[in-house]
């Protein structure tokens, strides 16, 4: 077949990917299935529809336009689901701002993003207006019940603005998103995400975690981290409803488990960390299995057990803000299921395989060639598909590495399994090189928490005269006690080969990121500073 | 945010969506499961894809490249499978010819589409050898078993050649399919598909199906019919198990269903009323329930009811060649499920509401408007979205009338329901003018259908000097035998306006195509032509 000028793309046969048309779907499907449900109400999909719709009408009275960035700093609430329709509806980017962090740091992503717009839920107001302010930035806080009172009142149930939502999107490349990464490096980048990413990505989560019309979604992922791993619109395209929840507390996670039947969950280990040391697990009704997906963490063979008898089953999910959230998979098959709970552990720390929206996953040596499938030979996870960031606003030179040699660089450090799998070994950056031996912190953390005092255990490079650096460990104990360090080091020999058995301890609560991420830069730092007692 | 030229589109971030990275999915992440069955043989996905890749050496070898149409005349065998991925691998187009078409329809086809290539497996070599000789194209059979003797032997157990599938795909705009439409109009068109609305709607299948790694498909519709309408992609991309059945016969079928497992199968209604009709259905064990999609007609209740006692499920499906398969879906809510027969017949009449990754489906009056929302005022179904042709083949003209007003137009008239269900009314040229009232054929074929003497009813309009046009029925009885025109009459009052009832009877089988689909062209011509009896 030669070219045919009538062939071309038309506006009938070619229409930007964009996930606000999974709102379309839902609504012109299934209009009157339950779409969120909140402190004990819920709104249909034509009810949310309209919130939605009212929504693009406040945003286009205060001048909101194409291009136009909108920050929201806002909890798990249903006018922070809505804002993800709302805002790219109009052509404008949407700016989720991490709720639990500091007015300065508030201030830089407002002015760094030249925000036209600050948002904030009531439990977040006085920092966000604080920081609006400083950034001279408009701000206006939601209303207290959503429904009424001071504040955007978006969940009333007045009839909807009279228009259709019809989404300003001339082109699937545009900008949908732009979230500052958490920082566990100290440094925050605003990663530029685009709706055809957005619409690939929740794909792929709805075809992994098979979402569908009957799923009951927990949110105990903050929907402001990564735009909850684009769940925020996989669960639309699925049809499915989305439970909110404000705050991750053990008790009310269980009861909403129970109360709204939920199917799925999403959150880091340390979120089931919690879940597990808490009473209110006897309320679970185990005989009801459910999903959860976690990511950020291996889980470890104790968690699973645990979890596995509380009716949980495991996916490992791992991801980036940069490919908009989850790129591979680890779920157990079938016949992987009735394995020893230490095998189901061995095969889920992995971070598994391509999900199915993202197209390549690579683990490059340093002469940039695919590492062996050996188990052993460790290189940079690189990515290449559709699922990945536009570039870093305001950042071309942070841009250009990141893609250098024509992939996408996550500075991730993994080994390959003969099936293929990949296994994270490290952040490039969390390597420890002592004595000339490149260690892999998350092997020596993996056996620590292995270890029956240890709840969480982290470990970095502490600079060392000697060997050059020098393991690490920090560790919160199952007690709040420290443990023997003697003990723990003989523990590890049983596991390690000499020169990775830490050389410093400290025990303690760890630092981390208000997504439960372990902020090693922080503890880099006090592993320079601290004078530590059992240092060897 | 202005426009940032770091935040480009690169290789690296924007790879052309097609559905040769489902195989690719497949393969990584599921190498050992079962890809494909065929005649008690079977392949893991690893070693279809062995298969795929002799495929492509072999087509390699006789010169295909980009933008060659190679031709395949082919059952539903795992080499026409495997045709789906091997040709459009080279930038190829894959032209799938019916296999129950005559010498002079096939090489109109070779002709037309500058075919480079004629494949075909032996039981269609007599017609496409010779089609290939009238139209002068090189022409090879597959080798009878698949994998030895004459021919292309492509299902050997021989290692796979030793090169990786890299897919020369730069445009997701490429085209990966040119398909014959089956004629009920007569006039055959090349409807030219593209690569992004094929990974499209494989998806919108997947979602609506819910097909995964546990589907195991029963191949009773040809995958020469518009690509098994993406199910070829779907099956793959979900990976699940393609379960390949040469013959429908309805004794082949029910043993397949119980020997492999099957959970999913789709054809044309006709299909079902052979296995409803034939003493195999015995062997079915009911008790597990599988899903069938239906096309093409409505299912009637008695249909419902005999499918229901055999253990199926149905989900009615509407769609056209043009929108590469299925656009539109009706399925039966967890409550609609337990309604009256009558009345879940009675929805599922209806073609119901888009897919997924269908974008828009209208109902435009001759005003260019949408029709009301009334279940009563006709409309021509109108769509607009991604999984839509490309354009006609050498035909200019055809291709700006199908997109004349921005949308395609597809020539079925239909009603919309207050809920935005669409229910087809009838083909634009089906529909009878009589007396100056429109009146559908398919409202009458309803009501016959309903008549337990009949078991499929056509009904066209014949010429008619004092009323412009009449209804005319042609019916295939249960019994073969010739029914009561006034009893049926007399039933027909009961249920339709007089001037609705049909003036003119012909009993016996009636023309379909290799699709089952009733040949109308065929009627209306016979209408014209033959002296019947009973005319009133």
């Amino acid at each position: 077949m030669r070219e045919e000028a009538h062939l071309r793309p038309r506006p009938a046969n070619f229409v930007p990917l964009t996930p606000l048309d999974f709102l379309d779907h839902a609504v012109k499907t299934a209009p009157g299935d339950e779409a969120v449900i909140w402190r004990g109400r819920s709104w249909t999909w034509a009810e949310f529809h309209a919130v939605v719709l009212r929504f693009v009408a406040a945003l286009r009275a205060r001048g909101i336009g194409k291009g136009d960035v909108v920050s929201v700093m806002c909890v798990n609430r249903p006018e922070m689901l809505a804002a993800h329709y709302a805002v790219p509806a109009l052509g404008a980017v949407l700016n989720c701002v991490n709720t639990r962090i500091e007015v300065s740091d508030v201030s830089f992503i407002l002015r760094h993003s030249d925000s036209r717009l600050m948002l904030a839920d009531p439990s977040a107001t006085r920092i966000a207006r604080a920081a609006a302010e400083e950034a001279g930035v408009p701000f206006e806080p939601f209303a207290d019940d959503g429904a009424s009172g001071d504040g955007l009142a978006l969940l009333s149930t007045d009839a909807p603005p009279p228009f259709e939502l019809t989404a300003e999107i001339t082109d699937e490349w545009q900008p949908i998103a732009l979230n500052y990464t958490s920082g566990t490096t100290g440094e925050p980048k605003g990663v530029v995400l685009h709706h055809r990413g957005a619409w690939l990505n929740a794909i792929g989560n709805v075809t992994a975690l098979k979402f569908d019309r009957s799923t009951r979604y927990l949110w105990t992922l903050p929907m402001f981290h990564c735009n909850g791993w684009c769940h925020t619109f996989a669960i639309t395209a699925a049809g499915g409803t989305h439970v909110c929840l404000e705050k991750v507390e053990p008790g009310a996670v269980f009861s909403a488990i129970e109360a709204h039947g939920v199917t799925h969950l999403a959150c880091a280990p340390v979120v089931l960390y919690m879940l597990i040391n808490s009473s209110a697990k006897q309320t679970r009704n185990a005989s009801r299995r459910l999903t959860v997906a976690t990511g950020g963490a291996a889980p470890t063979a104790s968690l699973i057990e645990e979890m596995d008898a509380l009716g949980f089953d495991f996916i490992h999910l791992y991801g980036l803000t940069e490919c908009f959230g989850p790129t591979s998979i680890r779920e157990l098959t079938g016949a992987e299921r009735d394995l020893g709970v230490a095998e189901r552990a061995r095969l889920l720390a992995r971070q598994g395989v391509r999900h199915m929206t993202a197209n390549r996953i690579r683990v490059l040596g340093e002469d940039g060639e695919d590492v062996p499938f050996d188990g052993r030979t460790i290189g940079e996870v690189a990515l290449c598909g559709n699922t990945l960031l536009s570039g870093y606003h305001r950042d071309a030179v942070e841009t250009e590495k990141a893609f250098s040699g024509g992939v996408f660089r996550t500075g991730d450090l993994a080994v390959r399994h003969d099936d293929g799998h990949i296994e994270i070994r490290d952040r490039a950056k969390d390597v420890i090189i002592t004595g000339g031996e490149n260690v892999s912190s998350l092997e020596i953390e993996g056996v620590l928490s292995r270890h029956p005092g240890v709840a969480i255990a982290a470990v970095v490079a502490r600079r060392d005269e000697k060997w050059g650096e020098i393991p690490m460990a920090f560790i919160e104990t199952r007690t709040g006690a420290p443990l023997d360090t003697k003990a723990l080091e003989a523990f590890c020999r049983d596991h390690l080969a000499g020169f990775k058995i830490p050389r410093a301890w400290s025990f303690g609560e760890l630092p981390k990121t208000a997504t439960g991420k372990i902020q090693k830069f922080v503890l880099r730092e006090r592993a320079t500073q601290e004078k530590v007692g059992s240092d060897i």
